[in-house]
Protein backbone atom coordinates (compact mmCIF):
# COMPACT_ATOMS: atom_id res chain seq x y z
CA UNK A 1 0.00 0.00 0.00
CA UNK A 2 1.33 3.21 -0.87
CA UNK A 3 0.36 5.12 2.33
CA UNK A 4 3.04 2.61 4.07
CA UNK A 5 6.10 3.00 2.55
CA UNK A 6 8.84 3.82 4.09
CA UNK A 7 10.52 7.62 3.67
CA UNK A 8 13.56 9.04 3.83
CA UNK A 9 14.02 11.85 5.50
CA UNK A 10 18.30 13.75 5.04
CA UNK A 11 19.10 14.75 9.26
CA UNK A 12 21.22 17.41 8.20
CA UNK A 13 24.06 15.93 10.47
CA UNK A 14 24.67 13.38 7.84
CA UNK A 15 26.04 15.92 5.12
CA UNK A 16 27.33 18.68 8.32
CA UNK A 17 29.96 20.27 6.11
CA UNK A 18 28.10 21.40 3.53
CA UNK A 19 25.44 24.81 3.65
CA UNK A 20 22.27 23.98 3.61
CA UNK A 21 20.73 25.44 0.47
CA UNK A 22 23.10 22.91 -1.58
CA UNK A 23 21.95 19.99 0.74
CA UNK A 24 18.41 20.69 -0.11
CA UNK A 25 19.31 20.90 -3.56
CA UNK A 26 20.88 17.96 -3.41
CA UNK A 27 18.28 16.26 -1.61
CA UNK A 28 15.58 17.05 -3.99
CA UNK A 29 17.74 16.58 -7.29
CA UNK A 30 18.00 12.39 -5.24
CA UNK A 31 14.25 12.34 -5.05
CA UNK A 32 14.56 13.05 -1.58
CA UNK A 33 11.37 14.61 0.10
CA UNK A 34 12.19 15.18 3.62
CA UNK A 35 14.68 16.98 5.34
CA UNK A 36 15.85 17.00 8.99
CA UNK A 37 17.11 20.45 10.25
CA UNK A 38 19.77 21.95 12.60
CA UNK A 39 19.33 24.88 14.31
CA UNK A 40 22.65 26.88 13.66
CA UNK A 41 22.59 26.00 9.56
CA UNK A 42 18.92 27.35 9.65
CA UNK A 43 20.30 30.62 12.10
CA UNK A 44 23.25 31.39 9.18
CA UNK A 45 20.34 32.11 6.14
CA UNK A 46 17.72 32.89 8.00
CA UNK A 47 14.17 31.79 8.79
CA UNK A 48 12.72 33.53 5.57
CA UNK A 49 15.47 31.50 3.20
CA UNK A 50 14.79 28.72 4.48
CA UNK A 51 11.28 28.67 3.68
CA UNK A 52 11.75 29.92 0.40
CA UNK A 53 14.30 27.17 0.20
CA UNK A 54 12.05 24.36 1.42
CA UNK A 55 8.82 25.57 -0.38
CA UNK A 56 11.50 25.60 -3.64
CA UNK A 57 12.81 21.67 -3.20
CA UNK A 58 9.58 20.25 -2.06
CA UNK A 59 11.30 19.14 1.07
CA UNK A 60 9.22 18.88 4.23
CA UNK A 61 10.75 19.20 7.77
CA UNK A 62 10.33 15.97 9.67
CA UNK A 63 12.78 17.05 12.73
CA UNK A 64 14.60 20.20 13.88
CA UNK A 65 17.80 18.73 16.30
CA UNK A 66 18.58 19.82 19.09
CA UNK A 67 18.18 21.46 21.78
CA UNK A 68 17.95 20.71 25.72
CA UNK A 69 21.09 19.71 28.21
CA UNK A 70 18.66 20.67 30.96
CA UNK A 71 19.03 17.74 33.50
CA UNK A 72 22.74 19.06 35.11
CA UNK A 73 22.08 22.94 35.06
CA UNK A 74 21.12 25.12 37.10
CA UNK A 75 20.65 28.87 37.71
CA UNK A 76 21.73 31.08 35.13
CA UNK A 77 23.47 28.18 33.34
CA UNK A 78 19.85 26.71 33.34
CA UNK A 79 17.93 29.79 32.27
CA UNK A 80 19.47 30.11 29.62
CA UNK A 81 19.03 26.44 28.44
CA UNK A 82 15.44 26.59 28.83
CA UNK A 83 15.23 29.80 26.67
CA UNK A 84 16.89 28.23 24.09
CA UNK A 85 14.58 25.36 23.72
CA UNK A 86 11.71 28.09 24.22
CA UNK A 87 14.02 29.89 20.90
CA UNK A 88 14.14 26.51 19.11
CA UNK A 89 10.42 25.75 19.71
CA UNK A 90 9.94 29.20 17.89
CA UNK A 91 12.34 28.45 15.12
CA UNK A 92 10.82 24.85 14.58
CA UNK A 93 7.61 26.41 14.59
CA UNK A 94 8.61 28.78 11.80
CA UNK A 95 10.43 26.47 9.11
CA UNK A 96 6.91 23.82 9.63
CA UNK A 97 8.65 21.19 11.90
CA UNK A 98 6.29 18.84 13.91
CA UNK A 99 8.98 18.28 16.49
CA UNK A 100 12.22 19.41 18.33
CA UNK A 101 14.97 17.04 19.39
CA UNK A 102 15.29 17.75 22.68
CA UNK A 103 18.31 16.07 24.65
CA UNK A 104 18.37 15.40 28.32
CA UNK A 105 21.55 16.39 29.59
CA UNK A 106 24.12 14.22 31.79
CA UNK A 107 24.47 14.92 35.71
CA UNK A 108 26.41 17.78 37.66
CA UNK A 109 29.33 16.30 39.33
CA UNK A 110 27.76 17.23 43.17
CA UNK A 111 24.56 14.83 42.36
CA UNK A 112 25.58 11.69 40.51
CA UNK A 113 21.91 9.96 40.50
CA UNK A 114 19.95 9.35 37.70
CA UNK A 115 16.18 9.15 39.49
CA UNK A 116 17.12 12.63 40.73
CA UNK A 117 18.08 14.19 37.93
CA UNK A 118 15.13 12.13 35.86
CA UNK A 119 13.28 14.55 38.57
CA UNK A 120 14.64 17.39 37.30
CA UNK A 121 14.27 17.12 33.90
CA UNK A 122 9.98 16.32 34.28
CA UNK A 123 9.76 19.75 36.17
CA UNK A 124 11.66 21.41 33.56
CA UNK A 125 9.70 19.65 30.86
CA UNK A 126 6.75 20.49 32.40
CA UNK A 127 7.68 24.60 32.45
CA UNK A 128 8.19 24.11 28.42
CA UNK A 129 5.45 22.21 27.59
CA UNK A 130 3.11 25.39 27.86
CA UNK A 131 5.76 26.58 24.80
CA UNK A 132 5.54 23.79 23.12
CA UNK A 133 1.68 23.50 22.79
CA UNK A 134 1.47 27.36 21.37
CA UNK A 135 4.02 27.03 18.78
CA UNK A 136 2.66 23.26 18.06
CA UNK A 137 6.19 22.08 18.01
CA UNK A 138 6.10 18.77 19.92
CA UNK A 139 8.94 18.12 22.28
CA UNK A 140 10.51 14.82 21.48
CA UNK A 141 13.32 13.59 24.34
CA UNK A 142 15.66 11.14 22.28
CA UNK A 143 17.80 8.58 24.49
CA UNK A 144 21.26 8.28 23.74
CA UNK A 145 23.41 5.72 23.58
CA UNK A 146 24.30 4.53 27.32
CA UNK A 147 28.31 5.74 26.48
CA UNK A 148 27.26 9.27 26.74
CA UNK A 149 25.13 8.88 30.22
CA UNK A 150 27.63 10.96 32.03
CA UNK A 151 28.34 13.96 29.86
CA UNK A 152 24.85 14.55 27.53
CA UNK A 153 22.29 12.26 28.44
CA UNK A 154 21.05 10.74 31.51
CA UNK A 155 18.30 8.98 29.54
CA UNK A 156 19.41 6.14 27.72
CA UNK A 157 16.26 3.86 27.25
CA UNK A 158 13.03 3.70 25.64
CA UNK A 159 11.29 2.86 28.32
CA UNK A 160 13.18 5.30 30.56
CA UNK A 161 12.25 8.53 28.46
CA UNK A 162 8.52 7.68 28.33
CA UNK A 163 8.66 7.09 32.18
CA UNK A 164 9.90 10.74 32.61
CA UNK A 165 7.25 12.27 30.06
CA UNK A 166 4.25 9.96 30.56
CA UNK A 167 2.35 12.65 32.69
CA UNK A 168 2.54 15.08 29.73
CA UNK A 169 0.09 15.49 27.12
CA UNK A 170 0.94 12.79 24.20
CA UNK A 171 0.35 15.31 21.32
CA UNK A 172 2.90 18.66 22.54
CA UNK A 173 5.77 15.28 24.74
CA UNK A 174 6.89 12.48 23.00
CA UNK A 175 10.18 10.65 22.11
CA UNK A 176 12.62 10.10 19.43
CA UNK A 177 13.51 6.75 19.16
CA UNK A 178 17.19 6.69 17.55
CA UNK A 179 18.02 3.02 16.54
CA UNK A 180 22.09 3.49 16.74
CA UNK A 181 21.49 4.76 20.51
CA UNK A 182 18.46 2.06 21.71
CA UNK A 183 19.21 -1.08 19.12
CA UNK A 184 21.58 -3.01 22.04
CA UNK A 185 17.76 -2.72 24.03
CA UNK A 186 16.84 -6.23 25.44
CA UNK A 187 13.57 -4.84 25.47
CA UNK A 188 13.63 -2.88 22.47
CA UNK A 189 10.56 -4.27 21.04
CA UNK A 190 8.25 -4.18 23.98
CA UNK A 191 9.40 -0.36 24.59
CA UNK A 192 8.62 1.19 21.37
CA UNK A 193 5.06 -0.84 21.25
CA UNK A 194 4.55 1.05 24.72
CA UNK A 195 5.66 4.02 23.65
CA UNK A 196 3.30 3.56 20.66
CA UNK A 197 1.42 7.55 19.97
CA UNK A 198 4.69 8.89 21.87
CA UNK A 199 7.14 8.03 19.09
CA UNK A 200 7.45 11.42 17.44
CA UNK A 201 10.62 10.71 15.45
CA UNK A 202 12.82 7.77 14.37
CA UNK A 203 16.53 7.86 13.36
CA UNK A 204 18.26 5.34 11.31
CA UNK A 205 22.46 5.10 11.28
CA UNK A 206 24.94 1.80 11.46
CA UNK A 207 26.79 0.46 14.16
CA UNK A 208 30.50 -0.81 14.31
CA UNK A 209 33.56 -0.96 17.32
CA UNK A 210 35.90 0.17 17.64
CA UNK A 211 34.33 3.93 18.21
CA UNK A 212 36.73 6.62 16.97
CA UNK A 213 39.20 9.01 18.70
CA UNK A 214 38.96 12.11 19.54
CA UNK A 215 35.08 12.05 19.67
CA UNK A 216 33.56 8.60 20.17
CA UNK A 217 29.85 10.07 18.85
CA UNK A 218 31.24 10.15 15.23
CA UNK A 219 31.33 6.11 14.87
CA UNK A 220 28.09 6.11 12.70
CA UNK A 221 27.95 4.19 9.52
CA UNK A 222 25.44 4.12 6.73
CA UNK A 223 22.79 1.54 7.24
CA UNK A 224 23.89 -2.07 6.00
CA UNK A 225 27.53 -0.72 6.86
CA UNK A 226 27.55 -2.16 10.36
CA UNK A 227 25.99 -4.94 12.56
CA UNK A 228 22.45 -3.61 13.25
CA UNK A 229 19.60 -5.18 11.83
CA UNK A 230 17.84 -1.95 10.60
CA UNK A 231 15.00 -3.45 8.90
CA UNK A 232 13.78 -5.42 12.02
CA UNK A 233 14.06 -2.43 14.25
CA UNK A 234 12.42 -0.19 11.77
CA UNK A 235 9.48 -2.85 11.19
CA UNK A 236 9.34 -2.63 15.29
CA UNK A 237 8.66 0.63 15.33
CA UNK A 238 6.41 0.89 12.32
CA UNK A 239 4.26 -1.46 13.92
CA UNK A 240 4.05 0.49 16.84
CA UNK A 241 2.17 2.90 15.12
CA UNK A 242 5.16 5.35 13.90
CA UNK A 243 4.71 5.82 9.90
CA UNK A 244 6.50 8.90 9.36
CA UNK A 245 9.74 9.34 7.46
CA UNK A 246 12.87 8.03 8.80
CA UNK A 247 15.82 10.09 9.34
CA UNK A 248 19.14 8.99 8.13
CA UNK A 249 21.62 10.88 10.40
CA UNK A 250 25.13 10.41 10.22
CA UNK A 251 27.56 11.41 12.55
CA UNK A 252 31.06 10.67 10.65
CA UNK A 253 34.16 12.27 10.25
CA UNK A 254 35.39 9.96 7.25
CA UNK A 255 31.97 10.81 5.99
CA UNK A 256 32.36 14.35 5.94
CA UNK A 257 34.93 14.43 4.23
CA UNK A 258 33.41 12.71 1.04
CA UNK A 259 31.74 14.80 -1.68
CA UNK A 260 28.29 15.99 -0.45
CA UNK A 261 26.86 13.95 -3.70
CA UNK A 262 28.67 10.80 -2.69
CA UNK A 263 27.05 11.15 0.99
CA UNK A 264 23.72 11.53 -0.01
CA UNK A 265 23.77 8.93 -3.19
CA UNK A 266 25.09 6.83 -0.42
CA UNK A 267 22.14 7.95 1.96
CA UNK A 268 19.28 6.95 -0.79
CA UNK A 269 21.19 3.53 -1.51
CA UNK A 270 21.50 2.36 1.87
CA UNK A 271 18.03 3.42 2.66
CA UNK A 272 16.49 1.72 -0.15
CA UNK A 273 18.51 -1.70 0.04
CA UNK A 274 18.60 -1.68 4.48
CA UNK A 275 15.09 -0.25 5.00
CA UNK A 276 12.62 0.00 2.25
CA UNK A 277 13.59 -3.40 0.74
CA UNK A 278 13.64 -5.40 4.04
CA UNK A 279 10.42 -3.74 5.25
CA UNK A 280 8.74 -4.76 1.88
CA UNK A 281 9.24 -8.07 2.74
CA UNK A 282 8.53 -7.94 6.80
CA UNK A 283 5.52 -6.47 6.51
CA UNK A 284 4.13 -8.43 3.71
CA UNK A 285 4.49 -10.83 6.15
CA UNK A 286 1.86 -12.06 8.92
CA UNK A 287 3.03 -10.42 12.67
CA UNK B 1 30.76 -3.31 62.38
CA UNK B 2 34.33 -4.54 61.43
CA UNK B 3 32.74 -8.11 59.88
CA UNK B 4 30.68 -5.44 57.67
CA UNK B 5 33.60 -3.66 55.93
CA UNK B 6 34.04 -3.62 52.55
CA UNK B 7 36.66 -5.39 51.18
CA UNK B 8 39.06 -5.31 48.57
CA UNK B 9 39.94 -8.34 45.66
CA UNK B 10 42.80 -7.11 42.80
CA UNK B 11 41.23 -8.64 39.76
CA UNK B 12 44.46 -10.06 37.69
CA UNK B 13 43.13 -7.83 34.96
CA UNK B 14 44.20 -4.95 36.52
CA UNK B 15 47.89 -6.23 37.14
CA UNK B 16 47.70 -8.37 33.60
CA UNK B 17 51.43 -7.99 32.37
CA UNK B 18 52.69 -9.33 35.36
CA UNK B 19 53.39 -12.81 36.32
CA UNK B 20 50.39 -14.33 38.88
CA UNK B 21 53.14 -14.70 41.48
CA UNK B 22 54.67 -11.48 41.22
CA UNK B 23 50.91 -10.19 41.38
CA UNK B 24 49.62 -12.45 44.46
CA UNK B 25 53.32 -11.37 46.23
CA UNK B 26 52.86 -7.96 45.73
CA UNK B 27 48.95 -7.84 47.12
CA UNK B 28 49.91 -9.83 50.12
CA UNK B 29 52.67 -7.39 50.91
CA UNK B 30 50.01 -4.48 50.44
CA UNK B 31 47.50 -5.93 52.83
CA UNK B 32 45.08 -7.40 49.91
CA UNK B 33 43.40 -10.54 50.83
CA UNK B 34 41.26 -11.21 47.93
CA UNK B 35 42.10 -12.13 44.37
CA UNK B 36 39.85 -12.39 40.95
CA UNK B 37 41.84 -15.17 39.03
CA UNK B 38 42.00 -14.97 35.08
CA UNK B 39 41.94 -19.10 33.81
CA UNK B 40 45.66 -18.52 31.48
CA UNK B 41 47.89 -17.19 34.05
CA UNK B 42 46.52 -20.20 35.90
CA UNK B 43 47.21 -22.93 33.39
CA UNK B 44 50.92 -21.25 32.97
CA UNK B 45 51.90 -22.18 36.32
CA UNK B 46 48.98 -25.23 36.77
CA UNK B 47 46.96 -25.56 39.62
CA UNK B 48 49.07 -27.24 42.09
CA UNK B 49 51.59 -24.48 42.30
CA UNK B 50 48.58 -21.50 42.21
CA UNK B 51 47.40 -23.43 45.26
CA UNK B 52 50.49 -23.46 47.06
CA UNK B 53 51.12 -20.03 45.87
CA UNK B 54 47.27 -18.66 47.18
CA UNK B 55 48.42 -20.74 50.77
CA UNK B 56 51.65 -18.94 51.10
CA UNK B 57 50.05 -15.81 50.42
CA UNK B 58 46.63 -16.36 52.29
CA UNK B 59 44.76 -14.64 49.70
CA UNK B 60 41.54 -16.58 49.03
CA UNK B 61 40.05 -16.66 45.46
CA UNK B 62 37.33 -14.39 44.73
CA UNK B 63 36.43 -15.19 41.31
CA UNK B 64 37.57 -16.57 37.81
CA UNK B 65 37.31 -14.97 34.96
CA UNK B 66 36.26 -15.93 32.74
CA UNK B 67 34.38 -18.45 30.12
CA UNK B 68 31.29 -18.49 27.73
CA UNK B 69 30.86 -16.57 24.66
CA UNK B 70 28.16 -18.91 24.14
CA UNK B 71 24.99 -17.55 22.81
CA UNK B 72 26.01 -16.79 19.32
CA UNK B 73 27.82 -19.94 18.59
CA UNK B 74 27.00 -23.49 16.98
CA UNK B 75 27.88 -27.20 16.00
CA UNK B 76 31.01 -27.59 16.51
CA UNK B 77 32.48 -24.38 17.73
CA UNK B 78 29.63 -24.54 20.49
CA UNK B 79 30.33 -27.53 21.44
CA UNK B 80 34.11 -26.51 22.21
CA UNK B 81 32.66 -23.32 23.57
CA UNK B 82 31.07 -25.35 26.52
CA UNK B 83 33.40 -27.56 27.04
CA UNK B 84 35.68 -25.23 27.78
CA UNK B 85 33.19 -23.81 30.31
CA UNK B 86 33.15 -27.20 31.73
CA UNK B 87 37.07 -27.06 31.99
CA UNK B 88 36.56 -23.48 33.39
CA UNK B 89 34.11 -24.94 36.31
CA UNK B 90 36.31 -27.35 37.36
CA UNK B 91 39.94 -24.91 37.58
CA UNK B 92 37.71 -22.66 39.46
CA UNK B 93 36.82 -25.67 41.84
CA UNK B 94 40.21 -26.47 41.97
CA UNK B 95 41.56 -22.98 43.24
CA UNK B 96 38.84 -22.74 45.51
CA UNK B 97 36.78 -19.92 44.03
CA UNK B 98 33.26 -19.74 44.33
CA UNK B 99 32.37 -18.52 41.25
CA UNK B 100 33.46 -18.56 37.53
CA UNK B 101 32.27 -15.53 35.69
CA UNK B 102 29.92 -16.30 32.44
CA UNK B 103 29.91 -13.97 29.42
CA UNK B 104 26.86 -14.01 27.01
CA UNK B 105 28.34 -14.10 23.66
CA UNK B 106 27.07 -11.70 20.95
CA UNK B 107 24.75 -12.78 18.40
CA UNK B 108 25.49 -14.68 14.93
CA UNK B 109 25.70 -12.73 11.77
CA UNK B 110 22.02 -14.35 10.61
CA UNK B 111 20.65 -13.94 13.88
CA UNK B 112 20.28 -10.40 15.37
CA UNK B 113 17.53 -10.85 17.76
CA UNK B 114 18.22 -10.32 21.66
CA UNK B 115 15.38 -12.62 22.51
CA UNK B 116 16.36 -15.49 20.49
CA UNK B 117 19.75 -15.14 21.98
CA UNK B 118 18.74 -14.93 25.49
CA UNK B 119 16.77 -18.26 24.62
CA UNK B 120 19.45 -19.58 23.23
CA UNK B 121 21.87 -18.83 26.23
CA UNK B 122 19.43 -20.19 28.61
CA UNK B 123 19.22 -23.22 26.94
CA UNK B 124 23.05 -23.32 27.37
CA UNK B 125 23.29 -22.72 30.71
CA UNK B 126 20.63 -25.21 31.44
CA UNK B 127 22.77 -27.74 30.23
CA UNK B 128 26.17 -26.50 32.24
CA UNK B 129 23.80 -25.95 35.62
CA UNK B 130 24.38 -30.06 36.47
CA UNK B 131 28.18 -29.17 36.55
CA UNK B 132 28.20 -26.24 38.51
CA UNK B 133 26.53 -28.31 40.69
CA UNK B 134 28.97 -31.29 41.10
CA UNK B 135 31.45 -28.49 41.19
CA UNK B 136 29.95 -26.20 44.04
CA UNK B 137 30.90 -23.28 41.53
CA UNK B 138 28.61 -20.92 40.51
CA UNK B 139 28.25 -19.38 37.31
CA UNK B 140 28.02 -15.81 37.45
CA UNK B 141 26.42 -14.04 34.31
CA UNK B 142 28.34 -10.76 33.92
CA UNK B 143 26.06 -8.34 31.97
CA UNK B 144 28.56 -5.77 29.60
CA UNK B 145 28.27 -2.82 28.56
CA UNK B 146 25.66 -2.17 25.67
CA UNK B 147 28.84 -1.01 23.75
CA UNK B 148 29.47 -4.75 22.96
CA UNK B 149 25.69 -5.96 22.54
CA UNK B 150 26.97 -7.61 19.58
CA UNK B 151 30.74 -8.75 19.42
CA UNK B 152 30.48 -10.06 23.16
CA UNK B 153 27.61 -10.24 25.27
CA UNK B 154 23.91 -10.11 24.06
CA UNK B 155 23.52 -9.05 27.82
CA UNK B 156 23.73 -5.70 28.91
CA UNK B 157 21.17 -5.07 32.08
CA UNK B 158 21.08 -6.44 35.56
CA UNK B 159 17.33 -7.00 35.35
CA UNK B 160 18.14 -8.73 31.40
CA UNK B 161 20.68 -10.98 33.64
CA UNK B 162 17.99 -11.50 36.21
CA UNK B 163 15.73 -13.04 33.84
CA UNK B 164 17.93 -15.08 31.62
CA UNK B 165 18.46 -17.05 35.30
CA UNK B 166 15.48 -16.78 37.21
CA UNK B 167 14.37 -20.31 37.12
CA UNK B 168 17.93 -21.56 38.14
CA UNK B 169 18.83 -22.52 40.98
CA UNK B 170 20.49 -19.45 43.16
CA UNK B 171 23.38 -21.72 44.84
CA UNK B 172 24.23 -22.35 41.65
CA UNK B 173 23.50 -19.93 38.71
CA UNK B 174 24.31 -15.91 39.80
CA UNK B 175 24.97 -12.52 38.51
CA UNK B 176 28.29 -10.48 38.18
CA UNK B 177 27.56 -7.07 38.81
CA UNK B 178 30.38 -4.73 36.92
CA UNK B 179 29.78 -0.95 38.15
CA UNK B 180 31.89 0.42 34.72
CA UNK B 181 29.47 -1.79 32.56
CA UNK B 182 25.92 -1.06 34.17
CA UNK B 183 25.76 2.37 35.92
CA UNK B 184 24.38 3.98 33.35
CA UNK B 185 21.02 1.79 33.79
CA UNK B 186 18.78 3.96 35.16
CA UNK B 187 17.23 1.13 37.14
CA UNK B 188 20.52 0.34 38.47
CA UNK B 189 19.16 0.57 42.42
CA UNK B 190 16.01 -1.33 42.08
CA UNK B 191 17.54 -4.27 39.58
CA UNK B 192 20.18 -4.94 41.90
CA UNK B 193 17.76 -5.02 44.70
CA UNK B 194 15.61 -7.55 42.86
CA UNK B 195 18.61 -9.54 42.05
CA UNK B 196 19.61 -9.89 45.84
CA UNK B 197 20.96 -13.37 46.78
CA UNK B 198 21.41 -13.83 43.06
CA UNK B 199 24.36 -10.92 43.00
CA UNK B 200 27.55 -13.48 43.17
CA UNK B 201 30.06 -11.31 42.36
CA UNK B 202 30.59 -7.10 42.62
CA UNK B 203 33.60 -5.44 39.98
CA UNK B 204 34.66 -1.88 39.69
CA UNK B 205 36.50 0.35 37.97
CA UNK B 206 36.29 3.84 36.84
CA UNK B 207 34.34 5.61 33.69
CA UNK B 208 35.88 8.05 31.40
CA UNK B 209 35.15 9.30 27.61
CA UNK B 210 37.00 9.04 24.94
CA UNK B 211 37.52 5.16 24.96
CA UNK B 212 40.56 4.70 23.53
CA UNK B 213 41.71 2.58 19.77
CA UNK B 214 41.69 0.54 18.39
CA UNK B 215 40.09 -1.65 21.62
CA UNK B 216 37.20 0.55 23.60
CA UNK B 217 36.94 -2.14 26.14
CA UNK B 218 40.17 -0.75 27.63
CA UNK B 219 39.58 2.80 28.94
CA UNK B 220 38.76 1.71 32.54
CA UNK B 221 39.90 3.96 35.19
CA UNK B 222 41.71 3.35 38.89
CA UNK B 223 38.34 4.14 41.26
CA UNK B 224 37.95 8.13 41.42
CA UNK B 225 39.65 9.02 38.35
CA UNK B 226 36.31 8.89 36.22
CA UNK B 227 32.37 10.61 36.40
CA UNK B 228 31.19 6.77 38.43
CA UNK B 229 30.41 7.67 41.69
CA UNK B 230 31.16 4.45 43.38
CA UNK B 231 30.33 5.20 46.16
CA UNK B 232 26.76 5.04 45.72
CA UNK B 233 26.48 1.69 43.53
CA UNK B 234 28.49 0.27 45.64
CA UNK B 235 26.21 1.03 48.61
CA UNK B 236 23.09 -0.09 46.94
CA UNK B 237 25.07 -3.43 45.76
CA UNK B 238 25.83 -3.78 49.47
CA UNK B 239 22.38 -3.22 50.81
CA UNK B 240 20.72 -5.64 47.96
CA UNK B 241 22.97 -8.15 50.31
CA UNK B 242 26.08 -8.71 48.69
CA UNK B 243 29.05 -8.28 50.98
CA UNK B 244 31.89 -10.24 49.53
CA UNK B 245 34.78 -8.72 48.70
CA UNK B 246 34.43 -6.16 45.95
CA UNK B 247 36.87 -6.59 42.73
CA UNK B 248 38.84 -3.82 41.16
CA UNK B 249 39.25 -4.74 37.78
CA UNK B 250 40.98 -2.14 35.18
CA UNK B 251 42.01 -2.79 31.72
CA UNK B 252 44.02 -0.16 30.44
CA UNK B 253 46.84 0.16 28.49
CA UNK B 254 48.43 3.13 30.08
CA UNK B 255 48.14 1.37 33.91
CA UNK B 256 49.20 -2.11 32.42
CA UNK B 257 52.71 0.08 31.84
CA UNK B 258 53.65 0.82 35.02
CA UNK B 259 55.51 -1.22 37.16
CA UNK B 260 53.33 -3.52 39.42
CA UNK B 261 53.95 -1.78 42.80
CA UNK B 262 52.64 1.24 41.25
CA UNK B 263 49.29 -0.31 40.36
CA UNK B 264 48.66 -2.26 43.25
CA UNK B 265 49.58 0.67 45.49
CA UNK B 266 47.24 2.74 43.37
CA UNK B 267 44.71 0.13 43.45
CA UNK B 268 44.71 0.10 47.44
CA UNK B 269 44.97 3.59 47.72
CA UNK B 270 41.95 4.50 45.88
CA UNK B 271 39.79 1.83 46.95
CA UNK B 272 40.37 3.22 50.40
CA UNK B 273 39.42 6.91 49.39
CA UNK B 274 36.76 5.89 46.71
CA UNK B 275 35.11 2.52 48.19
CA UNK B 276 36.09 2.49 51.65
CA UNK B 277 35.47 6.24 53.08
CA UNK B 278 32.35 6.78 51.39
CA UNK B 279 30.58 3.64 52.16
CA UNK B 280 31.49 4.18 56.16
CA UNK B 281 29.90 7.50 55.62
CA UNK B 282 26.92 5.92 53.90
CA UNK B 283 26.34 2.92 56.01
CA UNK B 284 26.25 4.78 58.45
CA UNK B 285 23.42 7.23 57.75
CA UNK B 286 19.92 5.91 58.22
CA UNK B 287 18.41 4.68 54.67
Amino acid sequence: MEENTVELSLNQATTRPYPLIATAEAAMQAGIRHIGLWIEPVQEIGIARTRRLLADTGLSVSSVCRAGFLAGKEGAELKEAMDSVRRALDLSHEVGSPMLTLIAGGFPEHDRSIRNAEDRLRARIEELEPHARETGVRLALEPLHPLFVQSRSVVTRIAQAHRVIKDFPAETVGILVDAYATAWDPTFDDDVLAAGPRIAGYQVSDFALPLPIPDNMNGRLFPGDGSLDLGSLTASVRRAGFIGPVEVEIFNEDIWELPLQTIVDRTVDSFARHLTQPLNALERQPV
